[in-house]
Protein backbone atom coordinates (compact mmCIF):
# COMPACT_ATOMS: atom_id res chain seq x y z
CA UNK A 1 0.00 0.00 0.00
CA UNK A 2 1.59 3.71 -1.23
CA UNK A 3 2.38 5.63 2.01
CA UNK A 4 -0.69 7.87 1.87
CA UNK A 5 0.49 11.96 1.41
CA UNK A 6 -0.89 13.95 4.84
CA UNK A 7 -2.29 16.92 3.75
CA UNK A 8 -3.23 19.93 5.54
CA UNK A 9 -6.54 18.19 7.66
CA UNK A 10 -8.50 19.69 10.52
CA UNK A 11 -7.10 18.85 14.00
CA UNK A 12 -10.88 17.35 14.81
CA UNK A 13 -10.67 15.74 12.00
CA UNK A 14 -7.24 13.97 12.92
CA UNK A 15 -9.21 13.34 16.54
CA UNK A 16 -11.77 11.49 14.52
CA UNK A 17 -9.38 9.81 12.87
CA UNK A 18 -8.08 8.03 16.29
CA UNK A 19 -11.84 6.94 16.60
CA UNK A 20 -12.53 5.58 13.91
CA UNK A 21 -9.07 3.19 14.48
CA UNK A 22 -10.56 2.15 17.99
CA UNK A 23 -13.40 0.72 16.17
CA UNK A 24 -11.79 -0.98 13.65
CA UNK A 25 -9.20 -2.42 16.11
CA UNK A 26 -12.07 -4.03 18.18
CA UNK A 27 -13.81 -4.95 14.68
CA UNK A 28 -10.97 -6.75 14.08
CA UNK A 29 -10.42 -8.32 17.58
CA UNK A 30 -13.91 -9.49 16.78
CA UNK A 31 -13.08 -11.23 13.51
CA UNK A 32 -15.21 -8.59 11.62
CA UNK A 33 -13.44 -8.56 8.00
CA UNK A 34 -15.62 -5.64 6.34
CA UNK A 35 -17.78 -3.25 7.53
CA UNK A 36 -20.24 -0.83 6.07
CA UNK A 37 -19.54 2.59 6.43
CA UNK A 38 -22.84 3.55 8.15
CA UNK A 39 -22.22 0.95 11.06
CA UNK A 40 -18.40 2.38 11.54
CA UNK A 41 -19.78 5.81 11.55
CA UNK A 42 -22.62 4.95 13.90
CA UNK A 43 -19.86 3.18 15.70
CA UNK A 44 -17.81 5.96 16.21
CA UNK A 45 -20.94 8.44 16.88
CA UNK A 46 -20.52 10.67 13.69
CA UNK A 47 -23.02 10.81 10.50
CA UNK A 48 -21.72 8.44 7.73
CA UNK A 49 -21.70 11.96 5.27
CA UNK A 50 -18.40 13.23 8.13
CA UNK A 51 -16.99 9.72 7.40
CA UNK A 52 -16.74 9.80 4.28
CA UNK A 53 -15.36 12.91 3.99
CA UNK A 54 -12.48 12.07 6.84
CA UNK A 55 -11.19 9.57 5.00
CA UNK A 56 -11.74 11.18 1.72
CA UNK A 57 -8.60 13.26 2.78
CA UNK A 58 -6.13 10.35 2.22
CA UNK A 59 -7.68 8.53 -1.22
CA UNK A 60 -10.86 6.44 -2.04
CA UNK A 61 -11.22 3.69 0.36
CA UNK A 62 -14.66 1.04 0.63
CA UNK A 63 -15.85 -1.07 -2.35
CA UNK A 64 -19.01 -0.29 -3.37
CA UNK A 65 -21.72 -3.11 -1.48
CA UNK A 66 -18.78 -4.69 0.70
CA UNK A 67 -17.62 -1.96 2.71
CA UNK A 68 -13.89 -1.40 3.82
CA UNK A 69 -11.84 -3.87 4.50
CA UNK A 70 -11.47 -3.54 8.93
CA UNK A 71 -7.48 -4.48 8.68
CA UNK A 72 -6.16 -2.79 5.50
CA UNK A 73 -8.23 0.70 6.67
CA UNK A 74 -6.85 0.09 10.03
CA UNK A 75 -3.47 -0.37 8.95
CA UNK A 76 -3.60 3.21 6.69
CA UNK A 77 -5.14 5.13 9.62
CA UNK A 78 -1.96 4.21 12.16
CA UNK A 79 0.40 4.51 9.23
CA UNK A 80 -1.19 8.14 9.29
CA UNK A 81 -1.28 8.73 12.53
CA UNK A 82 2.45 7.45 13.04
CA UNK A 83 1.54 5.12 15.91
CA UNK A 84 2.36 2.18 13.76
CA UNK A 85 5.63 2.26 15.78
CA UNK A 86 6.46 3.05 19.05
CA UNK A 87 6.85 6.71 19.63
CA UNK A 88 9.59 7.73 22.02
CA UNK A 89 8.55 10.29 24.65
CA UNK A 90 9.90 12.05 27.66
CA UNK A 91 7.89 13.72 30.44
CA UNK A 92 9.29 16.60 32.07
CA UNK A 93 8.06 17.70 35.57
CA UNK A 94 7.62 14.93 38.15
CA UNK A 95 5.58 16.57 40.40
CA UNK A 96 2.22 14.55 41.69
CA UNK A 97 0.86 14.77 38.59
CA UNK A 98 4.11 14.36 36.53
CA UNK A 99 4.57 10.85 39.01
CA UNK A 100 0.66 9.64 38.39
CA UNK A 101 1.38 9.86 34.55
CA UNK A 102 4.76 7.63 35.06
CA UNK A 103 2.30 5.11 37.25
CA UNK A 104 -0.01 4.90 34.38
CA UNK A 105 0.63 1.96 32.29
CA UNK A 106 -1.94 2.79 29.05
CA UNK A 107 0.60 4.82 27.06
CA UNK A 108 2.65 1.51 25.83
CA UNK A 109 -0.16 -0.46 24.75
CA UNK A 110 -1.23 2.80 22.68
CA UNK A 111 2.32 3.26 21.01
CA UNK A 112 4.05 5.60 23.53
CA UNK A 113 6.78 4.86 25.00
CA UNK A 114 8.14 7.21 27.99
CA UNK A 115 11.85 7.43 27.52
CA UNK A 116 13.44 9.65 30.31
CA UNK A 117 11.69 11.94 32.85
CA UNK A 118 12.96 14.89 33.72
CA UNK A 119 13.01 16.88 36.99
CA UNK A 120 14.77 20.35 38.57
CA UNK A 121 15.07 18.25 41.52
CA UNK A 122 16.17 14.34 40.82
CA UNK A 123 15.64 13.21 44.19
CA UNK A 124 12.80 14.36 45.53
CA UNK A 125 11.01 13.51 42.42
CA UNK A 126 12.37 10.32 42.87
CA UNK A 127 10.71 9.74 46.02
CA UNK A 128 7.89 10.08 44.28
CA UNK A 129 7.97 7.25 41.71
CA UNK A 130 9.62 3.93 40.74
CA UNK A 131 10.33 5.24 37.76
CA UNK A 132 13.76 4.16 36.98
CA UNK A 133 14.94 7.05 34.70
CA UNK A 134 14.88 10.83 36.45
CA UNK A 135 17.62 12.74 35.27
CA UNK A 136 17.70 16.52 35.51
CA UNK A 137 16.98 19.11 33.30
CA UNK A 138 20.69 19.40 32.18
CA UNK A 139 20.71 16.18 30.40
CA UNK A 140 17.18 16.82 28.77
CA UNK A 141 18.74 18.01 25.42
CA UNK A 142 21.30 15.54 25.13
CA UNK A 143 18.43 12.64 25.56
CA UNK A 144 16.26 14.18 23.26
CA UNK A 145 18.92 13.94 20.53
CA UNK A 146 20.42 10.77 21.41
CA UNK A 147 16.54 9.22 21.05
CA UNK A 148 15.39 11.51 18.49
CA UNK A 149 12.45 12.30 20.95
CA UNK A 150 10.31 14.27 19.34
CA UNK A 151 6.96 14.60 21.64
CA UNK A 152 7.08 15.62 25.68
CA UNK A 153 4.88 15.26 28.21
CA UNK A 154 4.94 18.81 30.15
CA UNK A 155 3.67 18.55 33.66
CA UNK A 156 5.43 21.28 35.15
CA UNK A 157 4.51 24.51 37.49
CA UNK A 158 2.83 27.05 35.49
CA UNK A 159 5.73 29.61 36.32
CA UNK A 160 8.37 27.38 34.36
CA UNK A 161 6.16 26.25 31.65
CA UNK A 162 7.19 28.51 28.69
CA UNK A 163 10.89 28.16 29.72
CA UNK A 164 10.85 24.36 29.90
CA UNK A 165 8.71 24.47 26.84
CA UNK A 166 11.79 26.77 25.04
CA UNK A 167 13.83 24.33 25.99
CA UNK A 168 12.27 21.33 24.80
CA UNK A 169 11.47 23.15 21.35
CA UNK A 170 15.12 24.39 21.03
CA UNK A 171 16.19 20.40 21.80
CA UNK A 172 14.23 19.23 18.66
CA UNK A 173 10.30 18.64 20.64
CA UNK A 174 8.00 19.31 17.69
CA UNK A 175 4.83 17.97 20.34
CA UNK A 176 4.04 18.82 23.17
CA UNK A 177 1.18 17.45 25.56
CA UNK A 178 0.63 20.09 28.01
CA UNK A 179 -0.44 19.90 31.87
CA UNK A 180 0.04 22.82 32.66
CA UNK A 181 -2.91 25.22 33.02
CA UNK A 182 -1.10 28.17 30.79
CA UNK A 183 -0.97 28.73 27.20
CA UNK A 184 2.07 28.46 25.60
CA UNK A 185 3.95 30.37 22.87
CA UNK A 186 5.33 28.18 20.45
CA UNK A 187 6.97 28.30 16.71
CA UNK A 188 4.12 27.49 14.11
CA UNK A 189 5.66 23.80 13.74
CA UNK A 190 5.28 23.23 16.80
CA UNK A 191 1.71 21.38 18.15
CA UNK A 192 0.62 21.69 21.85
CA UNK A 193 -2.49 19.99 22.61
CA UNK A 194 -3.60 20.93 26.17
CA UNK A 195 -4.87 18.42 28.81
CA UNK A 196 -5.84 20.40 32.11
CA UNK A 197 -7.58 18.36 34.82
CA UNK A 198 -8.91 20.71 36.81
CA UNK A 199 -10.19 22.88 34.20
CA UNK A 200 -12.72 19.98 33.14
CA UNK A 201 -13.55 18.90 36.50
CA UNK A 202 -14.07 22.97 37.05
CA UNK A 203 -16.51 23.31 33.84
CA UNK A 204 -18.37 20.28 34.71
CA UNK A 205 -18.64 22.30 37.99
CA UNK A 206 -20.60 24.72 36.67
CA UNK A 207 -22.61 22.54 34.54
CA UNK A 208 -23.91 20.35 37.64
CA UNK A 209 -25.63 23.36 39.77
CA UNK A 210 -28.82 23.27 40.40
CA UNK B 1 -23.16 40.66 46.71
CA UNK B 2 -26.26 38.99 44.41
CA UNK B 3 -25.75 35.76 43.61
CA UNK B 4 -25.73 35.73 39.65
CA UNK B 5 -28.43 33.83 37.29
CA UNK B 6 -26.70 31.14 35.66
CA UNK B 7 -27.94 32.12 31.91
CA UNK B 8 -27.28 29.30 29.11
CA UNK B 9 -23.69 30.41 27.87
CA UNK B 10 -21.52 28.38 25.78
CA UNK B 11 -19.29 25.77 27.44
CA UNK B 12 -16.41 27.43 25.24
CA UNK B 13 -17.14 30.63 27.51
CA UNK B 14 -17.05 28.22 30.71
CA UNK B 15 -13.88 27.11 30.04
CA UNK B 16 -12.51 30.64 29.60
CA UNK B 17 -14.06 31.75 33.24
CA UNK B 18 -11.82 29.05 34.28
CA UNK B 19 -8.66 30.29 32.81
CA UNK B 20 -9.86 34.03 34.06
CA UNK B 21 -10.21 32.80 37.46
CA UNK B 22 -6.67 31.55 37.53
CA UNK B 23 -5.26 35.23 36.47
CA UNK B 24 -7.31 36.63 38.80
CA UNK B 25 -6.10 34.01 41.64
CA UNK B 26 -2.31 34.88 40.39
CA UNK B 27 -2.95 38.99 40.35
CA UNK B 28 -4.27 38.67 43.92
CA UNK B 29 -1.40 36.24 44.72
CA UNK B 30 0.78 39.29 43.54
CA UNK B 31 -0.82 41.90 45.14
CA UNK B 32 -2.38 43.46 42.56
CA UNK B 33 -6.57 44.97 43.55
CA UNK B 34 -6.75 46.00 39.95
CA UNK B 35 -7.08 45.09 36.55
CA UNK B 36 -7.65 46.63 33.53
CA UNK B 37 -9.41 44.60 31.29
CA UNK B 38 -6.95 44.33 28.08
CA UNK B 39 -4.12 43.51 31.16
CA UNK B 40 -6.61 40.67 31.78
CA UNK B 41 -7.62 39.74 28.38
CA UNK B 42 -3.91 39.51 27.61
CA UNK B 43 -3.10 37.12 30.32
CA UNK B 44 -5.59 35.26 29.19
CA UNK B 45 -4.93 34.73 26.02
CA UNK B 46 -8.23 36.09 24.32
CA UNK B 47 -9.16 39.28 22.56
CA UNK B 48 -10.54 42.13 25.62
CA UNK B 49 -13.91 41.84 23.29
CA UNK B 50 -14.01 38.35 23.87
CA UNK B 51 -13.49 38.90 27.90
CA UNK B 52 -16.18 41.89 27.91
CA UNK B 53 -18.43 39.49 26.36
CA UNK B 54 -18.16 36.71 28.23
CA UNK B 55 -18.39 38.84 31.70
CA UNK B 56 -21.81 39.96 30.24
CA UNK B 57 -23.66 37.26 30.24
CA UNK B 58 -23.43 37.70 34.23
CA UNK B 59 -23.82 41.18 34.60
CA UNK B 60 -21.88 44.63 34.64
CA UNK B 61 -18.62 44.35 35.97
CA UNK B 62 -15.07 46.95 35.75
CA UNK B 63 -15.56 50.46 36.52
CA UNK B 64 -14.17 53.00 33.12
CA UNK B 65 -10.67 53.90 34.12
CA UNK B 66 -9.87 51.67 37.27
CA UNK B 67 -10.70 48.48 35.68
CA UNK B 68 -11.97 45.24 37.40
CA UNK B 69 -11.29 45.04 41.32
CA UNK B 70 -9.04 41.23 41.28
CA UNK B 71 -11.07 39.93 44.30
CA UNK B 72 -14.18 40.87 43.69
CA UNK B 73 -13.91 39.65 40.08
CA UNK B 74 -12.59 36.70 41.05
CA UNK B 75 -15.19 35.72 44.05
CA UNK B 76 -17.85 36.16 41.29
CA UNK B 77 -16.38 33.96 38.90
CA UNK B 78 -15.80 30.83 41.40
CA UNK B 79 -19.23 31.49 42.67
CA UNK B 80 -20.59 31.07 38.83
CA UNK B 81 -18.47 28.15 38.09
CA UNK B 82 -19.17 26.44 42.12
CA UNK B 83 -15.71 25.78 42.71
CA UNK B 84 -15.73 28.03 46.02
CA UNK B 85 -16.63 25.18 48.31
CA UNK B 86 -15.71 21.28 48.13
CA UNK B 87 -17.30 19.25 45.90
CA UNK B 88 -17.53 15.95 46.28
CA UNK B 89 -16.45 13.63 43.40
CA UNK B 90 -16.47 9.91 43.29
CA UNK B 91 -14.25 7.49 41.02
CA UNK B 92 -15.25 4.64 39.28
CA UNK B 93 -12.49 2.53 38.08
CA UNK B 94 -9.36 1.61 39.98
CA UNK B 95 -7.48 0.29 37.09
CA UNK B 96 -3.40 1.73 36.18
CA UNK B 97 -5.06 5.04 35.53
CA UNK B 98 -7.62 4.94 38.19
CA UNK B 99 -4.77 4.27 41.00
CA UNK B 100 -2.77 7.24 39.01
CA UNK B 101 -5.48 10.27 39.99
CA UNK B 102 -6.24 8.52 43.23
CA UNK B 103 -2.55 9.16 43.94
CA UNK B 104 -2.71 12.92 42.05
CA UNK B 105 -2.53 15.35 44.97
CA UNK B 106 -4.12 18.33 42.46
CA UNK B 107 -7.63 17.95 42.83
CA UNK B 108 -8.14 19.46 46.74
CA UNK B 109 -6.22 22.55 45.72
CA UNK B 110 -8.85 23.35 43.40
CA UNK B 111 -11.60 22.22 45.21
CA UNK B 112 -12.82 18.55 44.67
CA UNK B 113 -12.57 16.07 46.94
CA UNK B 114 -12.63 12.39 45.95
CA UNK B 115 -14.65 10.77 48.96
CA UNK B 116 -14.73 6.93 47.42
CA UNK B 117 -13.59 5.11 44.47
CA UNK B 118 -15.58 2.16 43.79
CA UNK B 119 -13.92 -1.13 41.51
CA UNK B 120 -15.78 -4.09 40.42
CA UNK B 121 -13.07 -6.22 42.07
CA UNK B 122 -11.53 -3.82 45.16
CA UNK B 123 -9.14 -6.59 46.68
CA UNK B 124 -7.67 -6.33 43.54
CA UNK B 125 -7.87 -2.58 43.05
CA UNK B 126 -6.54 -2.35 46.50
CA UNK B 127 -2.89 -3.60 45.27
CA UNK B 128 -2.90 -0.59 43.09
CA UNK B 129 -3.10 2.04 45.25
CA UNK B 130 -2.83 3.14 48.80
CA UNK B 131 -5.93 5.11 48.61
CA UNK B 132 -8.24 4.29 51.58
CA UNK B 133 -12.13 4.14 50.74
CA UNK B 134 -12.20 1.58 47.51
CA UNK B 135 -15.76 0.04 48.05
CA UNK B 136 -17.40 -2.61 45.51
CA UNK B 137 -19.54 -1.42 42.59
CA UNK B 138 -23.06 -2.69 45.20
CA UNK B 139 -22.02 0.56 47.61
CA UNK B 140 -22.21 3.59 44.93
CA UNK B 141 -25.44 4.17 44.62
CA UNK B 142 -25.52 4.47 48.56
CA UNK B 143 -22.54 6.62 48.89
CA UNK B 144 -23.55 8.82 45.90
CA UNK B 145 -27.04 9.18 47.47
CA UNK B 146 -25.61 9.56 51.62
CA UNK B 147 -22.41 12.04 50.58
CA UNK B 148 -24.79 13.89 47.86
CA UNK B 149 -21.65 13.66 44.89
CA UNK B 150 -23.16 14.81 41.77
CA UNK B 151 -19.85 14.36 39.59
CA UNK B 152 -17.55 10.95 39.09
CA UNK B 153 -14.53 10.40 37.41
CA UNK B 154 -15.05 7.66 34.93
CA UNK B 155 -11.96 5.19 34.37
CA UNK B 156 -13.82 2.04 33.66
CA UNK B 157 -12.69 -0.33 30.41
CA UNK B 158 -14.97 0.89 27.18
CA UNK B 159 -16.65 -2.24 27.54
CA UNK B 160 -18.42 -1.25 30.81
CA UNK B 161 -18.18 2.55 30.56
CA UNK B 162 -21.93 2.43 29.08
CA UNK B 163 -23.62 0.38 31.79
CA UNK B 164 -21.52 1.99 34.63
CA UNK B 165 -22.38 5.44 33.44
CA UNK B 166 -26.23 4.31 33.31
CA UNK B 167 -25.84 3.48 37.23
CA UNK B 168 -24.36 6.40 38.01
CA UNK B 169 -26.90 8.50 36.43
CA UNK B 170 -29.69 6.32 37.94
CA UNK B 171 -28.07 7.23 41.06
CA UNK B 172 -27.96 11.19 40.93
CA UNK B 173 -24.64 11.94 39.03
CA UNK B 174 -25.03 15.05 36.78
CA UNK B 175 -21.49 15.34 35.92
CA UNK B 176 -18.88 12.95 34.58
CA UNK B 177 -14.93 13.39 33.47
CA UNK B 178 -14.85 10.46 30.96
CA UNK B 179 -11.61 8.81 30.61
CA UNK B 180 -12.73 6.00 28.66
CA UNK B 181 -12.55 6.26 24.89
CA UNK B 182 -15.72 5.80 23.98
CA UNK B 183 -19.02 8.14 23.44
CA UNK B 184 -21.76 7.87 25.92
CA UNK B 185 -25.05 8.45 25.59
CA UNK B 186 -26.51 10.12 28.78
CA UNK B 187 -29.73 12.36 29.09
CA UNK B 188 -29.90 15.74 28.01
CA UNK B 189 -29.29 17.18 31.79
CA UNK B 190 -25.90 14.94 32.70
CA UNK B 191 -22.89 16.77 31.30
CA UNK B 192 -20.11 14.39 29.83
CA UNK B 193 -16.27 15.47 29.35
CA UNK B 194 -13.94 13.41 27.46
CA UNK B 195 -10.24 13.38 28.66
CA UNK B 196 -8.18 10.58 26.40
CA UNK B 197 -4.47 10.62 27.25
CA UNK B 198 -4.16 8.37 24.55
CA UNK B 199 -5.94 10.32 22.04
CA UNK B 200 -3.98 13.61 22.45
CA UNK B 201 -1.20 11.61 22.08
CA UNK B 202 -2.06 9.95 19.09
CA UNK B 203 -3.33 13.11 17.50
CA UNK B 204 0.50 14.68 18.51
CA UNK B 205 1.58 12.00 16.96
CA UNK B 206 0.01 13.03 13.49
CA UNK B 207 1.18 16.71 14.08
CA UNK B 208 4.97 15.32 14.68
CA UNK B 209 5.68 14.01 11.38
CA UNK B 210 8.02 14.63 8.74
Amino acid sequence: MKKPSRPEIPRKAVYRLSIYLRCLLRLKDNGLPTIASEALARAAGVKPTQLRKDLAYFGTFGTRGLGYDVEQLGAMIADVLGTNRLQPVILVGVGNLGAALLAYQGFGPEGFEVVAAFDAEPAKAKTRTPFPRILPMVDMARIIRERRVRMAILTVPVTSAQEVVNQLVEAGIVGVLNFAPIGLQVPEDVTVNGVNLAIELENLSYFIQD
